[in-house]
């Protein structure tokens, strides 16, 4: 069975929106061992939305498109789906029950009721999280799911309608685990798995993202337990090869490893940043059940604020600048006292684009994890081109959090 | 002129990274007036590449690929792309002397040579982040340009290389702005619109992203000036219609506009949060320059940190909970007078998933900004499906931004 994905928008045509609904409905169909082999984006426009269709349901048993469901006149979707299929719209009433209780006592606009139409015959999917329902509609032995663009809409209609009712098509035969590192690159990693990554069933693939590098192993067998010990040896063979840069296997992100360990060792941390302002203690809280390790972070911005609140001596920032290792410690291990933690994280640098200077340039960040009694210290270097401050501060709260998970295993420091 | 976008990449498909190139190398061809009509995601499969390739050339003056262009075996994009363009692939002398700068001491793998191979006669684009050139290969009228697929990678060769030589080709017709509002809804928005929403030429179409809703103007006419003066009418008209929820045009986001507000009146704000962990100040940080109005922050997760730094009283919160109105207006005086600024921020509220109760269900957020000698609250209430922390958080700290913005103008508080 293999499916295609069409999305619709010209706001993702012209780039305002990034498309993410791919991805979300692309998990889905790898976890349901549905090869997926085209994504398409369109425009709102509905002959060329019609033509996408039809090579698309010439070459797959099942195309997802999203978008286009709204109220407004360019959502042209159900329509255009509808007359692809071969069927008429049908105003579906539970749909028309849900959208009066949607909008409660406001009033309802003519263009709303365009959303409880759905093709005849198709099956409903409900919305939850907004007021256009989706469907599944299927004709000779193919099968059109239409689903709403919004990405929170989306992903509650796909995870309370869609699996279920797709996981009755489908035979679980593929599995596939993932393994993700911090502190590696892809070329690197490449080159020590060698022909690891050249296996043919189990199949592994290396790739990058968001400054980590994950590898993907995938097995395919009569059943998901028969593929799962087919994945194993590989697994572990790659695992023994990249040594202790892995952080996890199927595990949601390197903060979700951070807390998970803190958790486990009923241990507290505290956050002192300045040049991530603030991204270190939103990562952290975004896991939950943080609370129970994190009860405060300061993002101590100015240097006032710095001496004031955290109690780094002003000569210290007089000496060496608000950014040096003096500071970047003095931060994590006054932090650590103040908030009563068991590690404190300090981060300073230069996040530009202005602000650098030869001695220390933008992209130059110290990075602190003070313990009882002693502390770590990574200084991160500016590497290639500048490309925004996201990337570096991105970067220092990844760095700071898989410190705090090396510490915590009783592994080494590493180098970044 | 007419482009189309191929994405190459088997992580793609798989759904583990969000298809983030589309979306810039799409503002670039909007900008540069070029209609862009479809965009493909294709795995790293040779056969269904060079099928794709050939499908976009047919239809299609420029084709820009991105991904596929590294070190690993399964990097497919150049040999398919030659192929394709009956090209035979030689080595670029500048590209080897770049990849010997990058790599310095360090050994260079083998398969790291592949990669200063380019198409014969080709234009080559240097990579300032990473080791992989991309370039442009024209035959018969049709050009496909190959650019690297690491997000970091493909948007400095964009800027840097692709942005001026793509200039060249393009006469400038097609001017376009972005409406930016946050409090009201599409469909509302919709409504109120009505027939602006269907003029021709210029065009305006509205969509959300984020929590947000835009209305992109666009106008088609000789030149730029011609085409910016017949929009102009259209926008005037929308911006008025809509009132204050707009709170830009062609402006980044929604902190740049709150930010620029307070560096504009040499005024400063300092943040108390609890559920948003670090958001709100993030989001402000995130702007260049605003150490001009932001000095500091406090992530006051536990009722300990937020009774002993920011001094809220205990008896408020055993009497009315952490998240209350009571607690989030002190949380945003208390962080205003211990910073010493002009403007506090308290943000509390039940992020999720759990912690929730029938009297504060989660979704439930108080956001408190306070000024000299008075304050503004809202209370955001929990709307249809619990869609994950990530969405709360961010409503949270939108909200706060947007109320800072009004104050700043003057503009009265909104419903949120």
């Amino acid at each position: 069975m293999n499916a295609e994905i069409v999305n619709i928008g010209t706001e993702l045509l012209l780039g305002h929106t990034i498309n993410s609904d791919a991805a979300f409905i692309a998990r889905e169909l790898s976890a349901l061992g549905i090869d997926l082999f085209h994504i398409e984006v369109v425009g709102d426009n509905a002959s060329r939305l019609e033509y996408i269709l039809k090579t698309a349901l010439s070459r797959s048993d099942i195309v997802i498109t999203s978008g286009g469901l709204g109220p407004t006149d360019d959502d042209l979707t159900r329509e255009v789906v509808s007359r692809v299929m071969g069927k008429n719209l049908v105003k579906d009433e539970k749909s028309l029950l849900k959208l009066r209780e949607y909008f409660g006592a406001r009033p309802i606009g003519e263009n709303q009721y365009r959303q409880v139409l759905v093709p005849e015959g198709a099956h409903v999917f409900y919305n939850e999280a907004g007021t256009a329902p989706g469907f599944a509609v299927s004709y000779g032995g193919k099968c059109v799911i239409s689903l709403p663009g919004p990405p929170n809409e989306l992903v509650s209609m796909l995870e309370k309608g869609v699996r279920p009712w797709l996981a009755n098509f489908c035979s679980g035969s593929i599995w596939s685990t993932l393994i993700k590192t911090y502190g590696i690159g892809e070329g690197i990693a490449a080159e020590k798995l060698g022909t690891l990554l050249e296996s043919d069933n189990p199949t592994a693939a290396t790739y990058a993202a968001d400054g980590e590098m994950f590898v993907k192993v995938t097995a395919k067998a009569e059943n998901k337990a028969e593929a799962k010990s087919l994945a194993e040896p590989l697994i572990q063979e790659i695992t023994h090869t990249l040594g202790d840069v892995v952080y996890g296997r199927d595990v949601p992100s390197l903060e979700y490893v951070a807390v998970t360990e803190l958790i486990q060792r009923k241990m507290k941390v505290a956050t002192a940043e300045s040049c991530t302002g603030g991204m270190l203690a939103q990562r952290i809280t975004d896991i939950p059940g943080s609370s129970q390790v994190f009860g405060l972070g300061f993002v101590t911005y100015s240097n006032e604020a710095k001496s004031s609140l955290l109690n780094v001596p002003e000569e210290l920032l007089l000496k060496y600048g608000a950014v040096s290792s003096q500071v970047a410690i003095s931060m994590a291990m006054n932090v650590r006292k103040i908030a009563n933690a068991d590690i404190g994280a300090g981060i300073t640098g230069i996040a530009g684009p202005g602000g650098g200077t030869p001695e220390k340039p933008v992209g130059l960040v110290y990075i602190a994890i003070a313990f009882e009694n002693d502390y770590r210290l990574i200084r991160l270097e500016p590497h290639g081109m500048y490309i925004g401050r996201n990337f570096i501060r991105r970067k220092a709260s990844s760095t700071a959090l898989d410190m705090i998970r090396r510490l915590l295993l009783g592994l080494p420091a590493a180098a970044y």
